[in-house]
């Protein structure tokens, strides 16, 4: 087992990488929650996961009540968030309860939000049972539930008590969803780390056979890159917003997909049109694009537009980056990269060039 | 006009007594907000005050728009909340745009709520218009929305980047509401400072009569007394519950009128309480009670549960305070005066002497 510990004064707290299930319990003591415990879950991984949990949660002394959201992001809304309010109030939970994510994207960002708001902001502990969640949600404390008009507008900060990663649950996680969590992974190595970059294109065998070495390094290293950019803003005042490479029009295709799209499925080509664009913006040479569209492609990951089930128009895309959290004043900043492994957050790419690269 | 800074770190801030509402505008620059501002007042407020308000912000440069909750605590609920992220997205709001709230408790603990949660956190400004939330809710950053099993329990903290009094808007308050938030003020001298209890005592006929210099020391005091409190527990880790003095049988009073008796009154109902079971705990000598007791009764407040509509059962009320936010591990911890100006956060208080005073 290995801890990254994530750096952030009062509220810093470990991941820990390669534990069982069957010791959720052991772990969660000594934390000083209440005796109270929320496991929120959807209906697939309370099926496959949720009873070792519990049990271990149970034998360490901890009163567990299960919360079952439905599975699929269209639930991680304020209508569902109420409805683990609820379920609190019911039981009584006080300020000391805590709750257990244990779950993918959705759950996490759901349940944590819950957490952060409910009495103001409770404990909660977060055990995340995809390769998305494990190298991207875990860390840095984002919170939050879509709104109709655009996805995550409505959350908080507030960061886990711990985090849990047993990495054996990757081997019930669908291929697809695999694939969702390598696009974010393969982002570490472009905005923070040549050599892990490297290490990405030279083990795709191992990495893809789920061999548990690569794994808890490629999941270690990621949990490392992130906890180093939020260590230095935990708000997203500055340098965190880095980790949104890929995302800006990521989110638009999402959007345009009505959330049918995975989330790492549409960051691998905002990825790709975003380092096109630093390219057109003569920020890095043409082998930046290449490289990265190369690796991408190598994962099974998608590309380009052409992988959407409808062609979106640029001005549909554009619409939505203007509204999307990352604008300022209007204008849309960009994470562009300068070569593999630095980036820059910026508001100078011309506009042109986007919707010509967008309109294919 | 007075400062009082709320000493809170990089969250710092501070309080502006006695500044004109027309000043609101010059008041906001040089916060480093952006241009898009939305003032979120409800139909009351905002036919006597809103127009000054944004007249002066927009003679600043800023783009103003107005979001109008209905008249009511029953509207500080989710479903407003997210008629704001609604109303924040359609105008295209993002994470520089801000929120002023001008009002009362309602609308600054919504629109502050709303302020927090979306885009995970924008600045808000809060321009409060009662006494009550002057003195109280303007100090600490708490902000929420009821459930509707109980009030608060889905909040946050989220510090205000200024907050503004126009003292004469005092003068449009009907009488109760002014009365209602010298129950706070009066807390104050109970929990931090028996010489401000003295001249609360002493100073009655000003103070009622609206004497310009006698209510902005009283505002004053009061803003300072919160803010040396919140300075040092942000999160109500500790000190920060003697706050709640009057408040543990206060909010079970309001639960059980519905939430039709002003804030002001359960609590001074509920410092009457907690001062009497402090005496039979032994805490105090007979004098606390009374002195509280008469001072409450000489601002017109009530003191005693005959003021209900209907007389709650002791059970009734025992077992929403077992549900309150300051509840842990199921025992309620009463705020409990030791002498006029020092109170104790406890366990130890006798429940079988609670149930006779609560039985009358």
């Amino acid at each position: 087992m290995h801890t990254v510990n994530v750096p952030l004064g009062e509220r810093s707290y470990d991941i820990e990488i390669g534990m069982s299930l069957d010791q959720a319990g052991p772990q969660l003591k000594g934390l000083g929650l209440g005796q109270k415990l929320a496991v929120v879950v959807n209906p697939t991984v309370k099926e496959l996961y949720a009873k070792r949990v519990v049990e271990s949660l149970k034998a360490q002394g901890f009163m567990v009540m299960s919360i079952i959201i439905p599975d699929g992001e269209q639930y991680k809304n304020l209508d569902w968030a109420n409805a683990i309010y609820t379920a609190l109030l019911t039981n009584a939970f006080d300020r000391k309860s805590a709750i257990v994510a244990l779950g993918g994207g959705v759950i996490g960002d759901l349940a944590g939000f819950a957490a952060a708001t409910y009495m103001r902001g409770i404990p909660f502990v977060q055990v995340p049972t995809t390769l998305l969640a494990m190298v991207d949600s875990s860390v840095g404390g984002k919170t939050g539930v879509n709104h109709p008009m655009a996805k995550n507008m409505i959350g908080a900060f507030h960061q886990p008590r711990k985090v849990l990663m047993d990495l054996d649950v990757l081997r019930t996680l669908p291929k697809a969803e695999f694939l969702s969590g390598m696009a974010e992974v393969i982002k570490y190595g472009v905005i923070w780390d040549a050599d892990f970059f490297d290490y990405l294109d030279n083990n795709r065998d191992r990495i893809l056979g789920l061999d548990a070495d690569a794994l808890a390094h490629i999941i270690r290293r990621s949990c490392e890159i992130k906890a180093e950019v939020v260590g230095k803003d935990e708000r997203e005042g500055g340098l965190r917003a880095i980790l949104n490479f890929g995302h800006t029009v990521g989110h638009a295709i999402e959007k345009a997909e009505n959330y049918r799209m995975r989330h790492g499925e549409a960051v691998a080509i905002g990825m790709v049109y975003a380092s096109r664009l630093a390219h057109l913006t003569a920020l890095c040479d043409a082998t930046v694009p290449e490289r990265v569209e190369k690796l991408i492609a190598s994962y099974g990951l998608p590309t380009d537009l052409r992988a959407l089930s409808r062609k979106p128009t640029v001005q549909e895309l554009m619409d939505t980056m203007q509204i999307d959290k990352k604008a300022e004043g209007g204008r849309v900043k960009f994470v562009l990269p300068k070569k593999i492994g630095e980036v820059v957050v910026t508001k100078a790419w011309e506009e042109q060039r986007l919707r010509e690269l967008l309109a294919g």
